[in-house]
Order: structure tokens, then sequence, then C-alpha cells
């Protein structure tokens, strides 16, 4: 009998489970909240229950040829840094293409999964759901939790002392929609994420004043236009992991050192960086202020750490990031503790009896999370299926209290170091599960271009579609065609190159010129 | 008898002349045709008919320590980068500081400046005035012309096929005050300048789409973060002058290939740079498009050339740039001829029997705009004193037809060859004529910091005060804390830096290590 599976939400990350469950011959039955896909992609004006929500200006924050779905490039003429509306079109262009919609049941609420009374044996689960005011019960073989982690907002008011007395407006950045709020006010925000940077540097255009509160350590912060290159390669990848059984204390430190030249060399990412462009010129024009830590909030400002006058504030954003639940199960079966979940491979609760549950997409790889979730969802399936048996819960239990235990320190966003740079080893932990990791030894002779592209350029998710199966004809051609892609929506010009032989030898001339007039000046 | 002086406009300009010809002992009077101080500074919500117009969000483009009068920094709290309303500010602050504002005679235009009969002799002039509608004259020993060059636009609408038929809105960007007017509309800009860019990054956050087209050949964008650093300093100038005298076709794309290495390594600017630091994120992100040429303006839509499909459009910005006249002089005194007008040293027209009319600011320099006027008007009024001696006409008339023969290609605001890469040479060569240059030579043996601070460091107003008349006691003081003012402002919090012994010791060991690591990899 075909495998009945419930996938709860139709975002990203449930739309490839959709998919993976159809190209399996699974049974997929999708339900969604809201009345459209796309999940946290899809702009609404107003803030939805139960619903991730973006401000209008927010743009895809990895390179387009790095955050698609592998078996499915953007099309050639989207930016490279695709715009949220762009995004959600290109998730339901998947849609259609592979026939997801029909299986996807809109505004239908999941009330509960509970595990069915013979779950020992059968693995099953009941799905409450409610639609239109009618609620319904199901039986499914298998639940497929795709509910994302950007709906529940993390406010630590507590960190901030008298903000209860605070006569302003005070909000979550999950609130913000639009820059127009801030007009000719003097603004505060709090939280040096993608969103609080992006925010402040939009408040900057039109508020009075903004200063801004960096928390945790300061941030990195690049240029959107830098990102594509940083991008981790299998190369890059390669080193770090020949560099990192050193240990102790002053094995951490000679890593540091390692760690930051190694960066600089190959333009490696071993923190998440904030991606903007304009932050160091709001700062330096005085448009947006650095500020320490709050000392205390009072009626109508703000007194910080190390500063002696108070700022007169009137509104506060806190762009202090999210946590998840998941409402609809017990917490037998997934607990939530400290903004972490005992799931092994960060996909199966380690201490089911049966591994008939899967969270996909609750995970922040320092890579995109597009084609990581998508991969999450190949490997669940076949493990659904039971084509991939899982170690015996005590092992799982261990792999998941190791991770905790690099739990890291501060709110927001948190990237947990356990992933913060092996998207690629974890990507292909699982491709290895599934027979779908390329093996670059036996390329090197049968296809040794594509080897070497695929060893040292971007680790671009096609990568992931060259063999096994799911494999994708196209993935190939992919590959090589992934820099054409990137560069031709800025390639709109014709630029002529002077070429000739006489002016390349000139320039071979000028240059050994150059080098003999360093020689001369410096000697 | 006191030389009598009148001032044409109270911009930036006009006050260092007042400045330098009361400290010279001569008597200004300044006529400034609106009703405040600060010229092109001064944003008003409308554009004024004979004043520059700025668009609300303009920030100086040159760094805080590089931009002010020689002898009076901006104020410790100024950000790096000064929006236009502390701009105006800091000229005000000026003004009160030497006392400035009883010499200005405020809402008077002037309407004519003719030479009074007996010029040959006295060089005197015949000023014609109108405040409030009535009209004055008055005889002056001297003019002063500080009316800038940011007042009439450049509309060269024949190169913009079909535009006459254009349905949509079109205008110069010295119409654009604030993006609202994009909101929704398919924007196009023309124009490579600086307000080109801001504008187009501006409309690319409300407009449907902004496309965008470069003149020329296109240009370096830098962000303003970038920019402090590749002032020129000194150093980098003294090595252009050693390179620059070869000749030829080849001798040119030697020098080219010298040059672009020597850009890249010491960061030298031969050419003036966009100052932008948004345009490439909006690029990749699809909000900005760059366009090729126009072929043909149609009524709702432009066709570009090497596109196949016409693009709607909605409203067009030309950021054409800039054109300048005189209107209240004869054109026997100064004339306007293919955007260059006669003038010695960019100061004096060659060809008058006496030099006693200067114009002030008329001058583009790689470098920041507010020390050279104020040094060139600093030589002029010791000029109009009789102190220097201007060559002979023929000698005066030569000069300024070499200059002539380097005059760019193209519109906007072109940037004379002849003083792209030399800022630092141009003022020196007033400097040197009024005895203010700083003797780096001699220094070298009674302040050698100073001297190694002015040749290495960047060049600083400052370094015009040293020394000569008009030396200002702070000079030094001023060079030597340059760089801890320009930090000052973006150090808001406390850092903790980790310095033990032991971990210094570590992190050189760290770095041992990474070499050895490397050898090891790459053998």
């Amino acid at each position: 009998m075909t495998m009945r599976v419930a996938i709860v939400g139709a975002g990203a990350s449930g739309l490839a489970c959709i998919k993976c469950c159809l190209e399996e011959g699974l049974e997929p039955t999708c339900f969604e909240r809201s009345d459209d896909l796309g999940g946290l992609w899809r702009f609404t004006e107003h803030v939805e229950e139960g619903r991730a929500s973006l401000y209008k200006s927010v743009v895809s924050n990895s390179c387009k040829e790095m955050s698609c779905y592998s078996d499915f490039p953007f099309p050639e003429d989207y930016p490279n840094y695709i715009p949220n509306s762009q995004f959600l079109e290109y998730l339901k262009m998947y849609a259609n293409q592979f026939n997801l919609l029909k299986r996807i049941q809109f505004k239908t609420k999941v009330c509960s999964v509970t595990k069915r009374p013979d779950f020992t044996f059968s693995g099953q689960w009941e799905v409450v759901t409610l639609h239109e005011g009618k609620q319904e019960s199901a039986v499914f073989d298998a639940v497929m939790v795709c509910t994302g982690f950007l709906t529940i907002p993390y406010l630590p008011l507590d960190s901030f002392p008298g903000i209860n007395s605070f006569r302003g407006q005070y909000f979550h950045s999950r609130q913000y929609k639009h820059p127009d709020i801030f007009k000719d006010k003097r603004v505060l925000v709090i939280g040096m994420g993608n969103s609080g940077t992006d925010i402040a540097v939009e408040a900057s255009h039109l508020a009075k004043k903004v200063s801004f509160l960096m928390l945790l350590n300061g941030a990195k912060c690049i240029p959107l236009s830098n990102k594509c290159l940083t991008h981790p390669t299998r190369a890059t990848g390669h080193i770090c992991s020949l560099l990192s059984p050193i240990g102790g204390r002053a094995g951490q430190i000679v890593q540091q050192q390692i760690s930051s030249l190694f960066m600089f060399l190959f333009r490696i990412q071993l923190r998440e960086p904030v991606l903007n462009d304009e932050l160091p010129g709001r700062i330096i024009t005085g448009k947006v202020g650095i500020r320490p830590s709050i000392k205390e909030v009072k009626e109508n400002s703000v007194m910080f750490n190390n500063t002696p006058k108070e700022e007169p504030i009137d509104i506060i954003v806190l762009a202090t990031g999210y946590t998840f639940a998941f409402p609809f199960l017990d917490e037998s079966v997934v607990k939530v503790e400290d903004g972490q979940a005992s799931l092994y491979k960060y996909i199966f609760p380690a201490h089911l009896q049966k591994p008939t549950l899967a969270v996909i997409g609750l995970i922040k790889p320092l890579g995109s999370i597009l084609p990581t979730v998508e991969t999450q969802a190949r490997w669940a399936v076949r493990v659904l299926k039971g084509v991939i048996k899982l170690p015996p819960p005590s092992v799982m239990i261990k792999e998941v209290n190791a991770r905790k235990e690099n739990k890291p320190s501060g709110f927001g966003l948190c990237y947990c170091k356990a992933l913060q740079s092996d998207y690629i080893t974890y990507i292909d932990e699982l491709l290895t599960d599934i027979n779908a990791k390329p093996n670059l030894f036996s390329m090197l002779l049968t296809d040794p271009l594509l080897a070497l592209t695929i060893f040292f350029g971007p680790c671009s998710p096609y990568q992931f579609r060259l063999t096994g199966p799911g494999k994708w004809e196209g993935a190939r051609n992919a590959i090589m065609t992934q820099w054409d892609r990137a560069f031709k929506v800025t390639k709109t010009r014709i630029v002529q190159e002077s070429s000739s032989l006489f002016e390349s030898l000139l320039k071979l001339f000028g240059f050994l010129a150059l080098l003999m007039a360093i020689f001369l000046i410096f000697l």
C-alpha cells in the first residue's frame, strides 16, 4: 500500500517535501494554514498569525546560483539576489512545473499530530485539521513538519531594564513592513542580524536620527555584491577540515589565526556575516550611530553604557530574532528547550520508536537554505520509506547532545556552531546516505573539467543531482554554465575591448617597465 | 586708500574671499542674490533661479578632514561625510567666527560688472546691483566672482532622438528633490555622475523599475567608506610626476598600465570615481538595470541600442550636468566657450590689461573643492594687492590654450584632464607664490615626524597654513590629530582587546604555523 504522508506547511520546505514524496512514490497531502503557498516568501501588508512576516524590501541573501532547488535553476533574467516577490514567483513556477499544487489543502490549520495507539508497531499518526471551521481527522503513515523557525518572535524584554515604562512605540522587527513609520522620528534599532541592519539603514533615509545597538560582539558587514565569491567551495571546505583537529586554548588561538588568514586568502566565511551595502556609508555620514549596550530605558529616552547623556528616542525596534515551537505536537514527540530541539541530523526526533516524523528546514546553515532543506527532504523521504536505516536511539541521542554542548550564547538568529562551517559536510553526509554524492576521484578520470569545476568552484546545488536517485540530466550543463547565468543579468551593454597583438605586447612591456620602475624607485 | 573689492555670491568661495580680503586689509562687499549664505549647500524645497539646487539627501563626497577650510576644522562630532544641512551649519560657524556676515548684502542681485572708462589705468569696475527693486551702482577696485558652476543645467536634448515626443515627465536632475515622485513609476536616469547614481539608487527604493543609462565609458563606483584612504598624498603625487614624462602612443599605453597598477598598489584615483555605496547592490538585486545608449525615445517608451524590445518609461531624469555663464559680465571680459573660460590658473582672465577681476571656484579638482577655492582666494587677493605679479598676457594665454587642448569629450561634469591628477600640484603652485608651501626638506631636520606625516599621510588642508602669510598656529596640531578626529565619530563603544604576552606569542606562532601549512599544502 502507498505510504500516506502529511506535510505541514507549503513554504519552500513543504514544496520540496511534496516533490520528493511524489518522486519516491509516496502519497503526500500538504496542509497550508494560509490561502497561498510560499511560506515566509509571501509578503503581505499585514502580519498574519502563525506565518513568518517579511518587510517589503527583503532580498534573498544568497546568490541565485547557490540558492535554487538543485534541479530547477532560477530563470536566466532573474537578478543575482532575488527580491521576495520574484522568489515567490519562482516557488510558484516550481509548484507548477512538478504538479505540486493539487497536493496542497489551503486554509487548513493543523491542530494536532498525535501518535496512534499502535504507534510502536505502525508508526502511524493521527492528524487533526481545521478547514473553514470544520475539524477533520485522518491517519497518516508519516508526517513531515515544515513550519520553519521565523514565526514566533523572541523578545528578551528583561535585557532592557525599564522598557515597560517607555512611552514611545516599541515592537519586534516582525511587525516592520515599510520605513514610512520612521519619518522624522528618533529611532533605536536593537539587533545586529540582517533584519536589524536592513531596518536601521532603511529608517535612516527618513528618520530624524537612527541609533543602532549592536548585539553580541559586533558583526562583519559585507556588501551583497561581494557575496557570490565568498560562498563555500569544496576546496576551502577541504582546507578547513585539514586544519580543524588542533585542540586546547593554544590550539584555539593558532586556529583563529589560521582561520582569519585563510578567510582572507580564500574568502572563506566562518561566521554568518551581515549582508548590507549601505551600513558603513550610513555610519560615516552620521545617519546611523552605533551605540553600546543599554543601561536603562526611560519614558522618552534611553541611557547607554559608556555615554554620559541620555538620548531621546521615539521608536524602538527589537530585531532580536525568533524562537520556534510545534504547538500541534506533544512535548513527548519533539521538545524545544533553549531554542534547540532534539533532532537527529536536525531532522528526526532522536528518541522516537519509529522514524516516521521528520522536521524539515529547522536548520540555519552557513550556505543556502533552499538546497539544504531539499536535500533534507530527499534524505528524510528515504528514511520514511525504510531505504535508509537510522542508528539506534542511543547513538542518535548522543549526536544530539554533542550538538547541544555547542549551543551559542547571546540571542537572536544564532547560528548553531556545530553547523557553522560545514554546509558542505552536512549536505554530503545526507547525499552519501542516498547515494547522490558526486565522487570526485572517479570523476577526475571520466570528466576532469567537471571535477575541477566542482572542487574549486562554488558548491552550487546542481552538484547534488549529478548521480543517484533523483539524478537530473541537466545538472552537468547547469554547473558548467552557472557563472554565465550569474554574469548575464549584469551585462546589458557591449563593452569594446582592445586586443590587437601590438597593444598586448605593449601591455606586457608596460608591466615589465613597471616592475623595473618599482625596483628603481625603492632601491 | 583701502582697496574696495566686490564679491559676487556668498557660498563657500565667497565666504573664503571675504575672509582673505579682511586678512589682507582689503575692504570687501559681498553681494548675495538670495536671503542667506551657503550657496549650493543651502537646501530648499523649491528650486531657486540663479542658485544651485540640492536634493535632500546630498552628502559631501570628500572626507571631513580633507574638505574643510584650512584653518577651521569641522567640529569633532561631525560625521566623516557631511550631510548638506550640517555643511551649511559649518559655513555659518565659519562666517560667525571670522565676522563675515556684516560684509554680505543679502537679496542683492549683481546686474552688471563693467570696466570703468579709465580701466586701463585704474583697473576699476562699475558694479550695478538690484536690491528689493532698487538699482544701485558703485565703483570697486576689484571684483571676485564666486558664482560657481552648478547653476545652469546642461540639457543635450539632441542626443536623445525623439525626446520631444515623450509623453511622460522628463526633467534635469537640478529639479530633483525627493524620491517620492518615483513611487511605482518606471524611471530612466541618464548620466553617470554622482547625482545620476544617487537619483537612480534613491528611485530604486520606490519605483516599479529603474533603468540607468551610463554615459561616457562607464565609471568606477567606489563605496564612500573607502574614500578617505584614496585621497591623494604627496608621496603618490611624487610617484605620478616621476612617471609622467613618457610620450607617444606606446608611451601612453605603458603609462596606462603603470597607472592602473600604481592605482591598485597605492590606491591612487586618476579619474574622478562615482561615490556610492548602494549601486552595485541595487544592480545585482535587479532594482537598477544598466542600459546601453538610447536609440530612440517614443511616446511612452524608450528603445535602447543592442536590445530588441522597447522599454516602457514614465519618467526620464537627465543628470547631464551643468554648464556655466557670467550673465553680468561682458564677453570681452570672460568668454565661455565649449564649457571653458580663458582663465589663467583658472582664476584671472588671461587677456585683461589689469588683473583686477578674479573668478574663484570655477575648478573641479580631484580633491576637495573647499581648500582649493580657499587657496585660490588667498592667492588671488595677493595678486589684486599687487604683491604677486602675473606674467604678461601672452604667457597666460599660452597656458590657457594648452589646457583647452586637453578638453575632454562627452558631457556632464567633465573633469578637465589638465587638473585630473594634480590637486596637490595646483595648490602647491599657488602656495609657492604666496610663500605658504611647506618645505619638507628643511622640515625633515626641524620636525621629522611632521614632515613624514605630511609626505605619506593624506594631503589635508591644514598643511597650507603651516607657514607664510595666513599661518595658523593650530595647523601642526590639526595635522597630527586628523586621524583621531576621523575615527572618533565611529568609535561609540569600548572594544576589549586581548593583548597578553602569552597570546601575542601564540599569535606569532600561529602565523608561522600558517606559513608552514601553506607550504605543506601546496608542496
